[in-house]
C-alpha cells in the first residue's frame, strides 16, 4: 500500500489506514522475515506515549516466532474474526471483542486458525507509566457545544 | 450489560467485550450525565501503562461536552462507521480506519453524523512516557514455534 498521508494540526495528527479489508496489504520487513498485514503508527502520527500497530492475519497465517518485551506492556484488541494467542505456553481463544493484556516478560505467539480474516490492534506502552486516567485526567471547559 | 468476566494468568489478563454490535449496551455514569456505549478497561484488565475504552455511538449521538486532558495523550481508533471529530474548532471527518492523535491541551468533541453505528477505541497514555518501542523493545527467544 502506498505511503499514508498524515494530516497534522497544532495538537493533533490524523491518518487514514483504510477499511479493515485493506489492512492485509500492509507489511513490515524484519531481519530474515516479512510480516504481512502490519503497519506501525508511532512515527507516522508522532505519538509520544504509545506504539500502535494495526494488523491483519489471513486464514492459516501465524506469527513465525515467539517474542518478549523489555519495558513495554502490550495490549491486543481483536476487532474482527477469531484466532488464538499463546502466552507462556497457555493457549487463549480470541475473537471480535477480546482484549488481552500481556506483561513484558511473557513469551507470546498468535495465529489465525479460522477461515476468515483476523483483524486486531496491538499497543505498546511503558509498564507502570500511567498516572491519573479516565475522567480524573480530564477537565471540561464551560463552553456550549457547537458544530458551527 | 452484565459484569465482564476477566481471565487472568501470571503475565496476562483477558476480557470478552462482545461483538461490536453489543458495545452500545455498555454505559458509564458521570456527574449529571450518562454516556451510552462506553466501557473503560484499565481497572478490569489491570493495565499499568494505558487507559483504554471501547465505544459505540448510534446515529445522531454526540458527546454532550468538550474536554481537555492534563497529562494524557489520547488516540482515537475508528473501526466501524463514520463520524466527525472537532479539535480546537477544526472539524475532521473520520471513518473505519481513521486514527487520530490528540495532545492533552486540545479541546475535543465528536459525534456520529451518519446513519449507521460508529465504533471506536480510545486510548489514554501519559504524554512523552514511551521509551524504546516497536521491535527495539522486543527480543526473540531461540525456541521453535509449537501449538502443542
Amino acid at each position: 500500500m502506498s505511503k499514508q498521508e498524515v494530516k497534522t494540526g497544532i495538537h493533533f495528527s490524523q491518518v487514514e489506514t483504510g477499511d479493515l479489508s485493506q489492512w492485509p496489504d500492509y507489511s513490515i520487513s524484519l531481519p530474515g522475515v516479512d510480516l504481512p498485514g502490519k503497519l506501525f503508527l508511532k512515527d507516522l502520527l508522532g505519538l509520544t506515549g504509545c506504539e500502535i500497530s494495526i494488523n491483519s492475519m489471513m486464514p492459516g497465517e501465524s506469527m513465525p516466532f515467539y517474542h518478549r518485551h523489555h519495558h513495554n506492556e502490550e495490549v491486543y484488541i481483536f476487532i474482527k474474526g477469531q484466532g488464538q494467542v499463546q502466552i507462556d505456553g497457555k493457549i487463549l481463544d480470541v475473537k471480535e471483542g477480546s482484549i488481552v493484556r500481556i506483561g513484558p516478560e511473557a513469551e507470546r505467539l498468535w495465529r489465525n486458525n479460522s477461515d476468515e480474516q483476523l483483524a486486531y490492534i496491538v499497543l505498546q506502552v511503558k509498564e507502570n507509566s500511567l498516572g491519573q486516567y479516565g475522567v480524573d485526567d480530564a477537565s471540561v471547559p464551560e463552553k456550549a457545544v457547537s458544530w458551527g
